[in-house]
């Protein structure tokens, strides 16, 4: 077809593109990939950790010995270019009998896993089935499980028992994940040659951390060039960063990238809804905004303020406070822009 | 693109398209449509019934109360000119917890179903991502049980009950779709426009008769224009159709669609070696050639000389003595030419 390609429109060769690598799991990542996928100028990836253990996802781990699906299947469904039928295809949950509570999705990354032995190829298969613009890569292809030493000497295992616990905020003594795993070199990779990285928002314990935790990534993201970006949860939960303000989770991070890295600070500076803040009272408090004239401070209204409905195969009560992931997505190419 | 179509090779419109439809179901589809789907003068389709309900199909029909996918999805995989991965990926089976046995196929052709409402419209989808040359089509979208009654007025309830009987060579006294199911409008269509309809090989009573059983099939074999072609399967099943010869197919097959209309008739005329006789005797025998000079008669040595594995999730012991689809495909290609 290449001799036909003069007759086609030229792609825009005066957007010079920028790499933009999104630090995660969990539906964070899916906020800040969905909004993002839009922009022509923006060469999107999504670093996943591999701690998650619960619901479907820990089910496929301990049945089956596979990576946990569950956090790439939802960058994979944000970066999807495909009609809506595929994409609702990848959430569709089974709802009775031994398949109940599986994601299709799921499903398919783990099939494709152990039919191609890798869970790389597995996600590149899935990527073109879904049209995905952009990477999503896996932060170890290690199979590991997060664990966590309470000050009183509890030991937490898996990432299900750090997400459900309410004793975090008491202090702890040790996260780790085991074994210590190596970075993956498709990680290391991206993030060197990123021009924007962003990190959270996230469960701060249980998707973010757990990144950083890997043999590699913190070093990796020190070292690069990328500006970096950290965007803060809007609201704690309760148990795992009560009161947390801003400062706290910027102190929290440092303590596992060794030194506070961020060049931005993306802060939300619109008011939850009276309706949100009840619905969410029993969740956690909001995150205070402690900055003051910092100059890396950027704050946004990037708070969506539709209430969420609750969806069938939830593992977990839906956040009623969310990102907006369009407006998140507008203060992000802004920042691109200024590369 | 269309401006630069001229660029490329327009198709060769000296060879006139044949319509070929294969009805059936289980393996017996899959082995014709296999050697078929190379040619390029051929246009398939293939009309699945819907009596299936053992292994990972039946499961599914009773857990999710879908129509059965497995005989779908192996015709959908025959079909497919996409890389063997994806059709690795279908026929790939879970192996442990709740998922055991279930063929991801099956899941991906069930969620679908589920996602858009319509087995149908699930085939579709499936058919994109394979990438399939031809069309797979239900026999109905009615759900319905396959129930036969014996001699001794033994009610078997299910195909899967009447698989394993080794009592219906002794007679039966019926044979019924429950609830009566009408037939899917689009197997009506494709047989009245076929240009040759080919029915067999395959259990007798398991996967031809029952698509004879859906109301309006039977009519419509007989006053489509198509020549009509029978394959006579090689083996006789035990407790099934011991001992029958060919004559004895075509007379079960006309009690059903109320007439012989069968212009062809296919039988291998190629010996099975000793080894394969001797690991198919607990199975069954051969079918006896009693044809004579009818003149309906192909004789052609159509038997695949590998003996065949064994494969990990098999319901049943897999045929040690099967249709060379390669050889099967250049008999029904030849005949094609002649219409």
């Amino acid at each position: 077809m290449a001799s036909s390609s003069t007759l086609e429109r030229a792609p825009d060769t005066r957007i010079a593109t920028k790499k933009v690598v999104v630090i995660g799991g969990g539906t964070g990542n899916f906020v800040v990939l969905r909004g993002l996928k839009d922009y022509e100028n923006i060469c999107l990836s999504a670093i996943v950790s591999m701690a998650d253990d619960g619901g479907s996802t820990g089910i496929l781990r301990d049945e089956l010995g596979v990576l946990p699906p569950g956090d790439v299947r939802q960058c994979l469904v944000a970066l999807s270019k495909s009609d809506l039928l595929l994409r609702n295809l990848m959430g569709y949950r089974f709802e009775n009998g031994g398949l109940g509570g599986h994601s299709f999705g799921n499903l398919l990354l783990s099939a494709l896993e152990k039919v191609t032995g890798s869970f790389e190829s597995a996600i590149q298969e899935v990527g073109k089935i879904l049209v995905i613009k952009g990477n999503v890569i896996p932060v170890t292809t290690h199979k590991v499980r997060l664990k966590m030493i309470l000050s009183d000497q509890t030991l937490l295992e898996g990432e299900k028992s750090v997400y459900l616990s309410d004793q975090i905020d008491r202090g702890y003594r040790d996260i780790y994940l085991e074994p210590y795993p190596k970075a993956n070199p498709n990680a290391l990779k991206a993030i060197a040659e990123a021009d924007l990285l962003i990190l959270g928002p996230g469960g701060l314990h249980t998707s973010l951390i757990p990144n950083l935790l890997v043999d590699g990534i913190a070093e990796a993201i020190n070292n690069s060039r990328a500006k970096k970006l950290f965007v803060v949860n809007l609201m704690n939960r309760k148990g795992q960063t009560t009161s947390y303000s801003v400062k706290d989770y910027l102190h929290e991070m440092s303590r596992f990238l060794g030194t506070d890295p961020f060049d931005y600070v993306l802060v939300n500076n619109k008011e939850p809804t009276p309706e949100q803040i009840e619905r969410y009272l029993e969740e956690g408090d909001l995150v205070r905004d402690d900055l003051g004239d910092d100059p890396r401070a950027l704050r946004a209204p990037v708070l969506d303020l539709h209430l969420g409905q609750p969806q069938k195969g939830d593992r977990f009560p839906r956040n009623f406070i969310r990102h907006d992931s369009k407006k998140l997505a507008e203060e992000v190419a802004r920042l691109v822009d200024r590369l």
